[in-house]
């Protein structure tokens, strides 16, 4: 396990990233020289120079900082929606003229009779655009690499993920999301957006780009992470809303991955920056398709309209319904298992980049040559009618006046094939290609979900659903006499593709909020819920959801929403780490030094203590970081009284790139100087007694986004420190409480 | 204001309700022979017994229990949305006989010359219904009038309001609102849903109804307040749901008012819930309305079809949007002015129950004199269309075909009122016939909240937006060349309505989804977004919203979302409660029963210390009380050693409803027993050092849902007790952070 988790592929250049020393264990190999990252810190920022500079503030100082964060929310659901507009309409473009050569090609050669040059021409044009998608990622940023969910939720959760929020990876995703849509993989563009969206939050809230080295001296305030995690919430929400259309999805989102505690106004920004993103989507996509103000194009995926009147559900179909969502889950759970497995093969052996640009290459190779036999073969031709919305329908081998129905599925960005199996009439497809479709898509999409290339699986289970729920509507249809009752396999499209999507990601209030936001139909709310309900207590039984999966591969410290059942008797004393190293309040020099650079002690927080160990304070490793570096020291203050006091503002500086330790001088007289800590220290740290709950620790981290837990005895002695590795290693398991093995460092 | 305080409406027979010690000051005149209430204590459940029960519970009965919060929940929204089935179609049959009674007798007198008689009948009508409406809530169950949203505020908030979820309140509540709705008052009947599905849930999740004297012996382990709470949550939301027809609005209702803590598990509950409510409502509608499975009434008000075509906005319109949505802050601001006003008088001179019964008859007298005489004096005849949607059009003095326009905005529940306002072709109705309606409705609609009837306010203030805004439009229209920019009326009808409604409760959020959901056109999403907030912004500089003020009046410690703005220079030491009244871990009985009988110290917790003041636990009045009533006295328990140990089942029987101390006897002999608190204390309260920042004490409250919070010094010794009431009075007010004089008890 320890083998395997080393190497997972958001650390697949583990070596090269700094890491936070007990909040990724996974990433802490050889980085010693490496700069730290600082994990994030709720708990911690509340010293007296903070204090104090919250009280100089006025009553318009507050006013002004709440303004600033209304505008900084605007701004991040404008650039959210601006970039989604970009990707949009490059893929349109370029994936435009990709079909557009090749049909003129096949048309060419379907008379000629040359058609394996077709093929080739396909396979190279998506494995030109793949190679180059997958270029940047593997070799420029491998966190880039798929849809980015996962290293959110991370990043929500309170796990500090190295490199997530940097301009890099925004660039690298935006650019490789193109050229995979482009290159004809089974992946959708949505999932991106929530990291992208996720990325420029971060980025605009802080007023600076440390990449770029410019700082605009704006929203110095913002430079921590609490306020840094408010925004990116709403970068993400942002995102959901921009891909999907559901600006009250993006919200919930945010939440249900988010947010622990829930602020009132922070939702309120949430949802204005959602708001604002789809609102410049739509606007400018409006602009884009030549019909200024109509603003139908709220998401990057647009399911069409449902009618109300033509898609009526009865009572009794919701049994069916029910067994769809079951269906969908086992699926689900198997689509899982199979990647679960394909992720680890992946971790141990195609772990150089070159290798993975052969493989994305390889995958795209594949893709088109399945897609190019299956609609060879097929023998599935439709009328094309008058109002036929297909917009490269090919003929083939199909009389005049008719089209290759397997054509419209393969040949087509994956949106406007989902959007064509909920809306075309009856009739447009039959069974044997659907069956075929949703069997080659399915293995597909599971051997493309993971390559080192920028993309999502939204769109990819949504197809697979839509196509056998089809399927099943079809199916229905002709097992049943009335057959105008399932008259629309539409419908049954539509619970399909909610019902994979479901058994895959395993969300729940918020995927029924973007479907239902995304169908503009309301009525569909029970249904889609249920189906969802049931997807997820169906995949559950069998596996993890996606997401899950690849983070728990990443052995981060992930804490669920409770603590596990039945975990009411184990205390505080049990899960704590014990002996904790503190420091005093006025401590030397040399064992601060030595304290940071003990890897064996490599915690991020440190207990103040005064004799008898008695708790007076919490101070973090990146703010003794920075005390080293300006050279803090008692002495030093006394003999050079002019010398400007350590302010605020070197914290914000540093922020969020600290120094290793390493890189920090100290000679050995200074080693014998003392620090003062009382300053900087936060002086009121949250402790709990040895014999509280697990659960009760549990919620207290989870409610106020902890970090570092101070262990107390009846004298208010230090006697342990709980971290969040220390409750996440236990879980539910097969057999009762298990604890993880969270790789030890 | 003391004064004031002691006779709101809530309580305004408070010398019949029982009342909280320390939490609802307000209460708590002469009761103390009446049953104390216990307030919710979300802290402080977790004594030994509760975590051996823990302990002692399997996987298998925790997978129960959660299957059975999924049970309740289903039924809450099933139950919800049936009562919500049942108002509307005992409005609609009962108003429409009143309806058409008088437009029989009006059409009869029309002719002869005897319309006096007709205007006697209908104030006759109307002043009955309202008479019996009035009578119940006052004289059986004054908690039953209004809306109840504040109360339902304060109790999501953690405030005890006594008798709020009985089930007497939910009768009273119901039958009320059918009264006052057909006994044409200005109110609507969405509000009391919302209090209607929070008694509900508070019913169902206990398995036993106290004032029926029936416990059905199941749902026992929910019987504490954090468990109720959380179903409270859901059947608000459930009624948010029936009531618009919104259930991810009802769920985000629910969470602004309510949540603290974000549980995913919780929130998809209440969303299931919400679902169940508006489905069931939607499914028995259809029936009734012989258009089975066509499910669309998904709320009692139905704010018609928006088409997207029809409906299109521009961007040059958002300005004015915004325009709007100041005037509706104002507006609201200037009724919650008058009502504020009216309220203050109304507890200072109409407090006596015939009184308040008088007054609601007078309104709602005027209220059909006021029509009358508007219709009356009415020129504005349409002409009658064939595809006229009024269900009662009055000819009165108009031609034939025509009738008179005046007549359809008073002569119609206002629920219709409200979507014609909305749906009326261009030209339904003249600029003057809205601006008097908008006038006389508003101070009608004013005078009528508060009074001691069951009855809300969303649709009132509804009414009044779409009137003005229709009006808005009619102007624009007519003053701009381009008439067909702006053709439909209806738009800025709606925008009207969010205004106004915005104005008055201040909801952000929330109302923007309900808003959009109940529209049905996602669209509008922004532009109902932007007026809210700016209603919101220019109304808050005027005035608080309408229930923040009722909420005021009542002097509740009601906890706001976040710390004041500069409150970081307070600390624990300033803000807590000092001296606090301890126990010994071993006490002495009479000790114990002084202290609860002491008026002087009528907190509900109370800190356990072994000598020296050293903390080590937390109890609670009300489980002080079940341990005297059961006796469980040392000594006792070594004479009687057969005798049963206290269980958890003996707290949860007493629960919620524990006696007062001064009914349980204890004798001279008894008090000089022993009384061992080991086991039935908190042995981990939570707890902070003096120094502490207000701020991040506020914080552990909201994010926790504390109720006491033990302020201890270095060496864990008890120094002082924090409650909501200590926070509650600091708030911002003109001259910066001030204090509240919460009435002291």
């Amino acid at each position: 396990m320890a083998n395997i988790t080393k190497k997972v592929s958001w650390s697949s250049r583990g070596d090269e990233s700094g890491a936070a020393g007990e909040e990724t264990p996974l990433l802490n190999g050889s980085e010693q020289s490496r700069p730290l990252r600082q994990s994030l810190d709720y708990d911690n920022i509340e010293n007296q120079l903070f204090l104090e500079e919250e009280r100089r503030m006025s009553f318009v100082a507050f006013r002004c900082l709440e303004i600033s964060r209304w505008v900084i929310c605007g701004l991040i659901g404008f650039l959210t929606g601006l970039i989604a507009c970009f990707i949009d309409i490059a893929v349109e473009q370029l994936a435009g003229l990709k079909y557009r050569l090749i049909k003129e090609n096949i048309v060419k050669f379907t008379e000629a009779g040359g058609l394996s040059i077709s093929l080739l021409l396909w396979v190279a044009l998506n494995s030109f655009c793949v190679m180059w998608g997958s270029i940047i990622v593997a070799f420029i940023e491998p966190i880039a690499a798929g849809s980015g969910i996962p290293q959110i939720k991370c990043f929500l959760n309170g796990v500090k993920v190295p490199r997530v929020v940097r301009l890099k990876t925004l660039v690298v995703k935006v650019v490789g999301v193109i050229f995979s849509v482009v290159g004809g993989l089974a992946v959708g563009k949505e999932g991106p957006m929530i990291h992208s969206g996720a990325v420029l939050a971060a980025g605009v809230s802080q007023g600076r780009s440390t990449s770029l080295k410019k700082d605009f001296k704006i929203f110095e305030y913002f430079r921590r992470d609490t306020e840094k995690r408010d925004f990116v919430s709403a970068g993400a929400a942002a995102g959901v809303s921009a891909a999907f259309g559901a600006p009250v999805g993006g919200v919930l989102f945010s939440l249900e991955e988010g947010a622990s505690f829930w602020n009132q106004m922070l939702t309120w920004r949430i949802f204005f920056a959602s708001m604002i993103s789809t609102f410049t989507l739509n606007f400018f996509l409006s602009i884009y398709h030549n019909k200024p103000g109509e603003l139908s194009n709220p998401g990057l995926i647009n399911f069409g309209r449902f009618e109300s009147e033509a898609m009526e559900y009865n009572l009794y179909e919701i049994p069916l319904f029910i067994a769809m969502g079951a269906i969908g889950g086992g699926l689900g759970a198997f689509f899982n298992f199979l990647n679960y497995w394909l992720t680890i093969f992946r971790i141990r052996y195609v772990h150089r980049p070159c290798l993975q640009v052969m493989e994305a290459m390889l995958v795209a190779a594949v893709t088109a040559t399945v897609a190019f036999i299956m609609i060879y073969f097929s023998t599935d031709c439709q009328p094309l009618g008058p109002d036929h919305t297909e917009e490269y329908p090919l003929q083939l081998f199909c009389a005049d006046g008719e089209y290759n129905s397997m054509a419209t599925a393969f040949f087509n960005t994956p949106e406007r094939s989902v959007r064509s199996l909920f809306h075309n009439p009856t009739g447009t497809y039959n069974s044997l290609t659907l069956g075929l479709f949703t069997l080659t898509y399915f293995f597909l999409a599971c051997w493309t979900y993971g390559l080192a290339v920028s993309a999502g699986v939204f769109i990819p289970s949504l197809l697979i659903g839509a196509a056998w729920g089809r399927l099943c509507g079809i199916l229905l249809a002709s097992t049943t006499s009335t057959a105008s009752m399932w008259a629309d396999p539409g419908k049954y499209a539509l619970i399909g593709a909610a019902a994979q999507l479901g058994g895959i990601v395993r969300m729940t209030l918020s995927l029924t909020v973007i479907m239902v936001e995304a169908t503009g139909n309301v009525t569909y709310g029970l249904p889609i819920m249920l189906v969802l309900m049931t997807a997820k207590i169906v995949g559950d039984y069998f596996q993890e959801g996606l997401y899950d999966l690849h983070i728990k591969l990443g052995s981060v410290p992930f804490l669920h929403w409770e603590a596990p059942a039945t975990s009411h008797w184990l205390t505080a004393r049990e899960v704590m780490s014990s002996p904790v190293t503190c420091l005093n309040r006025i401590e030397k020099v040399g064992t601060i030094v030595d304290t940071l650079s003990n890897t064996s002690t490599n915690h991020n927080g440190f207990p103040v203590v005064v004799q008898p160990a008695k708790l007076c304070g919490l101070i973090l490793r990146s703010q003794l970081i920075v005390l080293l570096k300006h050279k803090v020291f008692v002495e030093l203050a006394r003999s050079r009284l002019t010398q400007r006091k350590l302010q605020l503002k070197d914290f914000r500086d540093a922020y969020p790139r600290f120094p290793p330790i390493q890189s920090i001088h100290v000679s050995q007289d200074e080693r014998e100087c003392m620090m003062d800590l009382t300053e900087f220290m936060n002086p009121t740290p949250y402790t709990v007694p040895q014999d509280t709950s697990l659960p009760r620790v549990f919620k207290l981290f989870r409610a106020l986004g902890l970090r570092h837990l101070v262990v107390v005895d009846d004298d208010n002695r230090v006697v342990g420190l709980v971290t969040r590795k220390d409750l996440a290693r236990y879980h539910v398991g097969k057999h009762g409480l298990e604890e993880l093995h969270l790789a030890q460092t």
